[in-house]
């Protein structure tokens, strides 16, 4: 044997003991994916993404994915000849409009089912509306009324449990009710928090259009890998972190302190993004963690 | 206490001696209830279908609701600007209105959903697709291709028996997936049939807008209570039965042979005809019942 | 349809959608019935007894009967040649008339087995002898020595548990053993009563020959359908209660601050007592229930 | 240690070894005892037997009793001014016979219940009416009627396996029902019998008043400790076998035929006989065992 | 029957009895059994012990057996030219010393389940090494250095209870391991010792060449037959207890604290010395037990 | 993210890609190795062995190890004063000789069991005559008397399973009885075929000094990846195979006919050797596998 040869071979090697004792700790676990942004407009990372989903799952993993549906929703919307109109960065969701939101992310829910059933996986999609997964409350945008626009209240889970006791994938979309059970639409990144919450999931993975948290958002290098959440509070405190990184990142922090190990947020844009962040030691994005978990590396 | 009292009471007690021995017999049975028509139309006989299920399901019944959706679906095809088009009436979906389809039978179903947990019973709306449950072949009407219409080719109903073993009340929506994981539109009185079929249910129910099969169909008092399948064929071959009875009455004879118990035709607008169909002797509207199975009265 | 037809039907779908939540609300739990007096004299009442009993079972209750049988030990106390002796309401009971008494009890437990079976319910006889079942102390009439008439002092409920788990109906007779292993004679009112607290029943339903609690006993319209311990013990208080109902309705007391949920006070004489009380808002007799409980009606 | 001492521990030691492999052997194996005769009048050896069936049960074996009651039979028919009438050595049983007859052995029943309670055991008394246990046909004499008697045609054992799977001792007293459910008298030998095939028992035991069978019934020192049934059916066929013990040893032939895998006839005079027979080589009476049986000596 | 035969039956009857109860109380119990001395040397005495053994399974005890090697090491020590060296009666224990102590354990080991298979009980030899069985902390003498030899530290007994469970006996050799994985020595009723207390055994048993404790060690007939710890610790503390007896009765004293029901000290000379201890009132050695226990004759 | 970076990470992911399917395909299966050769002798190799087999435990697979002692047998030999002596390449076995091997072997075992332990696998040793595991008749070498050198007759492979069953890691060494249970070596090659066979093991894998098995054994290029035993039996009868590979080769295709699955020849002087022929496409030794399995690359 060539020592070219030996050298591949103890690389391969390499990876595969550094993966191995991650997909045994993970074994069993539940992991929420919120799948958006960019990776759900390319076809390519689509279905990247849900290979390494499917991947996760062969190996012992329990993946749930809660995914949204945006821009899908306003060309339909426009197409019934109606006007997208937001106030505050929120949708202003008339009943008529609801009716188009629920309608177009059951849609994409089963496209999402559909995928997976194509790559082997055996999934099923709900929405929040089923078993009384999400019960919300109504949302104001700063005392302005934007109609059937939902916070997540409470979660029965239940149903989630099952679905994956019976090895199935869960895919879910973000519509719940409220206590007189009118359908809202929820803020997708809200909704697949509360779900790892309710699950107490082993890990929250946000796929986004950004590599992680930077200490200087002006330098790539300054990517930080592993964040504990005082440290991100602190960050917060003191202003390094805005625009749409600040609400991802008090979710973290949320999710963390409501007992999830782990919340990633990895750029969907990396292909095999998830596989990379889960099953070696670097990882790809920024982890966020509690005081008293400990750093991979 | 009065002799109109102790009459009274004595035809509660009559009413309950006959209800309690099929309550027995039906305990733990899966009935399939295809929901559609009239009775889907009109809110206040909608409530009481579900309720009727919900009090199935309350005694140890294990229910299971397929709706249509047909109405709605032409309201949405028209309001997006497209014109709805039947051939030899089979409504002609290409990719365009398939979408339309399965965005409203969604909408369709979750309502129903919303609806069932409202009455207090958990239930979870699927659709064809989810887990794989209805695998179809593309269907042509005498020739002429109609776009995404399937016939169900192959059934996979594990994802009905976790629902059914976890308590749920399943509701599933007529769509399906050909080999190639395209989306296809199904009858909803072929859907129920195959999905009983594939469950060997008890029963399969299907809430019409006509009080059953008659032997003269101008004389309704010559409505048939039950009859086997071979009194159906030969109904058939004599040429009494037409009209849209005769694809639900092939239906029937069809179910049976493939292993469900008895197959009821009722009529969706007489209130709680579900309780009243199945808890007394007489029943309201036609059973149909393979040759080896005894007659009720 | 005609009206009429139509007007019955409703009312048959009315007596069900009252009963199907109590059906419901009962499954799996015990129901204790006293059976004795008229009820048990009447060979027709004797049977709609034992049907409604075996109904109860069919739609899931797990019912468990106890009998007595005064009058039949005294034609057989005769026949021996002895003559039957009351203390204050007691049998005198010496060792000889014990034997009687016993052979007697036991005669009539298996005449009930016998029914039961004939009927289609699986029952077993047992006495309180059986696994221990009911250990007593002597009793004595006001300090007058009456005999082996014994007091319940401790309940082994174990082989009824253990009958009901096997599907039986477990039919008891109250015979019952003092630490030395003599046997005894027990009221059955007290040996229902006891039992019903040691399975901490749902129901204890006593069949007598009254129609149950009146607020004026001379005027039967003024019959209590459902009345709270407190209203009970004030009613006694009040001097409202005379006669056999005293001590009847003392044991209702004593049963429900024991841990029994409800106890039914039934005219035996109604045929299907039991389901009318037991499946209809109303009832036929009265209800004793606790404070914390809540009304039906 | 002296020698003596020594010699007397090593005779300890051979019992121990030589009853070990037996006890092991027969765990959790059901052992039917039917109990007769002179054993069950005095009251010491009464005590014994109940107290070798409750050594044999704590050893993990699952005896059954079956009793009869003969002599108290007679004793209570002519208290109540009767007259005992035997046909060909059937006890002629009108109605009331019947009724006194069921009433006796009950009482029996009850009071060996009672012994086994006493000295530990749970016991269950049932009879043969009890779950529909004992199924008969009408027995005649050889042509005449002798009213109520009956011969086992079926029986439905699921009673004392429930009972045994609860770990109590089941006595159950020979009275059962013909298919239209009137009580019948039986022989408790045939009783045994039935029961011991119904279970497939390991062991089938008589306790009667003779040591077991003769090669010559005049030389004690004849006596055969195992007999292979067709070496029994030719010495019934050379004339060897006469008296009683031509119709024990028919049942005996009949129950290895059926199942039982070995019937012993035992002396119950002899204290302690069943531990005698079962836990020691040569045994104490003879072993009927089927041809492929292995001989224990 | 003669009279001597039937009082060799009651003596044998009387045997049983007397065992019998015995064996229901010890049924499932852990009983472990340090076996060493003469016991080992003598073949047949050995092969006694193993056949005690295996009656003490056979009838539903579950015994373990930990072994010495003592006379076996030195022979071997020799035969590969080294000097054994003992230190205040511990074995000076060199690097290659503890070689052969693990070779020569182990062959011991092996021929122990040799002997066993060939009884017919299904044996498995492990060493305190296997699944970390025994974890030990080095030992000295008197401060002096003696290698290693080891004092049990923490026992993992995880391993014994699988194989209880599965249904083996399990045979175990002394050596175990410290904290940095080195192999050690140990005593062989230390080890005992230790396993008993790990397994919260109901008894063990220490074959030895004595026949127990002795009031007056020059009297043989002060053999006290049961001894209270506290009245063991008087004993010590006067004096009255010398030589090897001292550490083992320090022995029974830890391990009865520990919550091991009763600790038996036997003569292994005796034949079948085990079974004459658990099986019969007086035992025929001393039996140690804590001061809540209670005595058995 | 640089280019090279993503480089590098797209490598990563590929190689878990390729890794992650086996991993799941492999879950659960058990993994016979056969442990000898060089990899034995290099202390950093057999640390890398153990550490494999380590992982391959973690991600699910259920390894066995079967292992030899050679070298170390014949340093003990020559150490106790005899002459190792070899007949046609057996170790010629006297009872003196048997006696050094049976003790080298268990102390291999254990200083294995000692090495995982200490890598954090929880291992028990165990020899071939530990419950029987291995059966063995006496082996001749062409006639010649070799002593106690035996060929597996028949496995007993419960304790195995047992082990497998608890989480451990089974280490076994090549010891086996015969029906006299007289103690024998096996060569370990065929100890590990066996065992194999008896477990149907997924694989089994022989750890030699070898690459694999050459088309041309002259050139290392004609390394034969994957060779169904169809081809492996005609590469013999051509004469191509020869030295140690012909039994090694022969045993490969008996355990395949026997039902393992595929058999592996790896050079276990590559580091890391049993995961990169497990989990990448490649591998790197020779499979063998049966005619019907599919090739993996």
């Amino acid at each position: 044997m060539t020592n070219m040869n030996v050298n591949v071979l103890l690389e391969k090697a390499e990876v595969l003991i550094e993966a191995l004792p991650y997909i045994q700790r993970f074994n069993g676990k539940i992991i929420v994916v919120k799948y958006g942004g960019s990776a759900m407009l390319d076809e390519s990372l689509k279905r990247q993404v849900i290979q390494d989903v499917a991947l996760l799952k062969l190996v012992g993993l329990k993946p749930v994915i809660v995914h949204g549906g945006g821009k899908e929703i306003s060309r339909w919307v426009e197409k019934t000849g109606m006007e997208p109109e937001f106030v505050k960065g929120f949708r202003k969701t008339d009943a008529e409009t609801m009716e188009i939101v629920e309608m177009v992310l059951n849609k994409v829910n089963k496209s999402l089912v559909q995928l997976a059933l194509e790559i082997g996986v055996n999934a099923v999609g709900i929405s929040g509306k089923d078993a009384g997964l999400l019960n919300v409350s109504k949302k104001t945008a700063d005392g302005e009324d934007i109609g059937f626009v939902g916070d997540v209240k409470k979660t029965n889970p239940q149903i989630i449990y099952d679905l994956l006791e019976k090895d199935f994938l869960p895919i879910i979309c973000p519509v719940g009710m409220d206590d007189e059970f009118n359908s809202y639409n929820i803020n997708a990144d809200d909704a697949a928090c509360a779900i790892a919450e309710a699950l107490s999931a082993e890990k929250l993975a946000f796929l986004t259009d950004i590599e992680g948290v930077y200490k200087n958002p002006n330098d790539p290098k300054t990517l930080i890998s592993e964040l504990k959440i005082d440290d991100a509070k602190k960050l917060i405190a003191d202003g390094y972190i805005g625009g749409g990184m600040l609400p991802k990142l008090n979710n973290c922090i949320d999710a963390i302190e409501q007992g999830v190990s782990r919340v990633h947020i990895l750029d969907g844009r990396i292909p095999h993004c998830l596989l990379l962040e889960f099953f070696t030691n670097r990882g790809i994005g920024t982890a966020i963690l509690g005081e008293d978990e400990e750093y991979y590396n």
